[in-house]
C-alpha cells in the first residue's frame, strides 16, 4: 500500500495512538489546530529544529525506516542535551513522494516512538503532505530547563577545562562503510554503523552538566568536534587548544583506521554526527564534576583540552603544536553531502 | 550569488538581526543550540507547524518570494489564532535546491519578517540545509494562551450557533487566476490574488473569541469550510447545517464568479486557504458576543448556520436541504495539488 492511499487523516488516526508517552502536563496531543502543554513553572522553554532531507542527509534505499526516524528525533534531543534540558514534546513534518510505501513511513515513526519512549518525550503534532520526489523530515523538540542551569555555548573562560562526554569519530567512520558500501563483517563495524544510524542522545549527561554548576560552555558534537569547537570559541572569543593523545577514541575505530590506514585523530576531530556532548568547566572544579561524573555514568568525562585566550584553534599531537581547521559537515560548500 | 555561496552560517549571519523583534522574555535567541524563552505565568504552550513543499504548495516562478515567507508564517499564526491564543516565537526551516538565488531566499526572509513584526512574533531559530531539487520551508509557532480561554474543535453542542470571522471562498479563486495564468485585470482580481498569496492571520479574531468565554469549539479554515466543519462535527460528535444565503461573500468573488460562470456558494463551502476562524457559540450569548465583536472588528461575525444532534452536514439554500462533501484541499487524492 502506498501511502497516498489512506492519506494525511488516515495516516493520523493510524499513528497517533503511540505517540502520547507521557500525559501529565499535556493539554491538547495531536488533532487539533495547535497542540497544548504545559512548561513545568519556573522553567524555560527551549525550542530546536532539524530538517533532512533525502540525497542530502539520508539515502532512503541504504537507511531502514527505524533508523531515519530514529535519528531524525536523536538529533533534535541531542540539541536539547546540550542546552542542559529535559526534551518534553516533539513535533514531526513530513513530506512524502507518491511513491514512498506506507510500511516505510509507518517505520520512521516507529523508530521515533521508540526513542521518544526511552526519554519520556511526546510526539504532539506536525504536519504530513505529499513530495514530488524527496522524502523531507522535519523534526522540532520542546524542552525546559531552569534558567540558572541552562548551557550556552558562549560563556567560557580563558583557561576552562574542555571535555566530551563520549568518543567521537566512530559516526564518521559508519558513513565511511556506507558510502563505500564496504561490508560491516565485524561486532567493530556494526557497531560503528549503529554509531552512524542510531546516535544516543546525551540528555541525562547534559542534565548532569548543568545541574553541576560548573560548566561554563557546551556544545553537541553534530558537525564534527573541531567545527563545533569553533562555534564554541567564537561565542566566547577564545581559542582552543586540543591534546590529540587525550581525545577519547574506541577501539572499533582504531580498528577501522588500522584496517583502512586512516588517522584516526583526524577521524576524531574532523568526524561529523557523533552527538555526544563538549564543555568547558571552571578549571577549579573540573576534578570534582570528572569525578562525580564518573560514579554516575561509569565511563569518564574525557578530559581533551582547554580554552586559551590567544584565539587560536590549536591541536597538540606529539609534542607538536598544529592549527586544526574546521572540517566538518558543510551542506552547501560539498555538492554532495552523502 | 546563490545560496551555496554563502553557506549556512554565513546566511544565518546575515538574517538573524531582524528576527528578535520582541525581546522581553527570550533568553536565548538564533545561534546556540537551541533557542530558550518563558512562557508566561499561568499559560500553556500551544505548538502548531506547517511543511511547504515545491510544486504541491507552491510554484517558485509563480510566487515571490516575499508572498511565499509571509504565507509560510501566516498559515501557522493562523493556527495559534484558531486555539485563541498569542504566537510569540517562529521556527523556520529551510532546503535550499543549488539553482536558488540568495536574493530568493532572502526575500523568503523579509516576507516573514514583516508579518512577524506585524504581530509581534519573534523568530528565535530553525534549520537552513540544502536539497537536490525542491524549496522546502518548515515554520513551526510557539503560542501561548490561558487554559480556560483556549478553543479547541470539540466540544460544540447541538444548537450552537455556527460564525466565521470573515469571507471565504476568495483565495480559491485567485488560486484559479494563479492556475489558469488568467490575468488580474481589475482591482477584484488583484484582490483575489492577494488573498490567496498574503492571507492574514485572525489573531485578534481569535482572542477575541478565546476571551469571550461563549465560544465551545473553533477551527481556522486551510483546507475549506466543509472539510474543516467535518472536523468540528466529528470531534464533537453533531452535524452542522449551513445557511447558503447567509454565507459571507465578498464583492470580489461575486465579480469573479460572474465572469467565469462558476458557483459563488460551491467556491465558498469548498475552498481552502481562507484562513478566517469558524467557531461555534452557546446559542443564548451569540447575539451578545455578535455585537461586541462588531463593536471591536467593524465588520460582522458571520453567522452561517447552526450545530445539529443529526450527525449530517447539511446546506440549505432556496429551500432545500442538500447533504454537502468534503471538498476542499486533499494532498494525497489529488496528484497534483497546484
Amino acid at each position: 500500500m502506498e501511502f497516498k492511499d489512506i492519506g494525511e487523516f488516515g495516516f493520523i488516526r493510524r499513528i497517533q495512538r503511540g505517540c502520547l508517552i507521557r500525559p501529565e502536563g499535556v493539554r491538547l496531543p495531536i488533532g487539533d489546530d495547535a497542540a497544548a502543554f504545559i512548561v513545568p513553572d519556573g522553567q524555560v522553554a527551549l525550542v530546536t529544529t532539524d530538517l533532512l532531507v533525502e540525497g542530502v542527509h539520508f539515502l532512503r534505499n541504504g537507511t531502514s525506516p527505524e533508523d531515519l526516524g530514529h535519528k531524525a528525533l536523536a538529533v533534535n534531543l541531542s540539541d536539547i542535551a546540550a542546552m542542559g534540558g529535559t526534551a518534553r514534546e516533539a513535533f514531526v513534518s513530513i513530506a512524502v513522494p507518491g511513491d514512498c510505501a506506507l510500511a516505510y513511513v509507518e517505520g520512521i515513526y516507529r523508530g521515533m516512538i521508540s526513542l521518544a519512549g526511552e526519554f519520556g518525550v511526546n510526539i504532539l503534532g506536525g504536519d504530513t503532505t505529499g513530495s514530488r520526489s524527496d522524502l523531507i523530515i522535519n523534526v522540532a523538540v520542546v524542552g525546559a530547563v531552569h534558567e540558572r542551569e541552562m548551557l550556552r555555548r558562549g560563556g567560557a573562560r580563558p583557561g576552562d577545562c574542555l571535555f566530551v562526554t563520549g568518543a567521537v569519530g566512530d559516526s564518521r567512520a559508519g558513513l565511511h562503510l556506507l558510502r563505500n558500501r564496504l561490508p560491516a563483517d565485524s561486532d567493530a563495524f556494526m557497531e560503528l554503523l549503529s554509531a552512524h544510524h542510531r546516535p544516543r542522545p546525551h540528555l541525562a549527561e547534559g542534565r548532569f552538566l548543568g545541574k553541576s554548576g560548573a560548566v561554563r560552555a557546551a556544545i553537541d558534537i553534530s558537525d564534527g568536534l573541531s567545527s563545533d569547537l569553533v562555534h564554541v570559541a567564537r561565542a566566547s572569543g577564545l581559542g582552543v587548544r586540543i591534546d590529540a593523545g587525550r581525545l577519547p577514541i574506541s577501539e572499533n575505530l582504531k580498528t577501522f583506521c588500522r584496517r583502512f590506514g586512516f588517522d584516526a585523530v583526524d577521524y576524531a576531530l574532523s568526524g561529523g554526527e557523533d552527538y555526544v556532548l563538549a564543555c568547558t568547566v571552571d578549571p577549579t572544579k573540573a576534578a570534582a564534576v570528572a569525578q562525580a561524573f564518573m560514579a554516575r555514568f561509569h565511563h569518564p568525562l574525557y578530559h581533551i583540552g582547554k580554552m586559551t585566550s590567544d584565539g587560536r584553534m590549536t591541536v597538540v599531537q606529539g609534542g607538536e603544536v598544529r592549527p586544526f581547521p574546521p572540517a566538518g559537515w558543510r551542506h552547501f560548500s560539498e555538492t554532495e553531502e552523502l
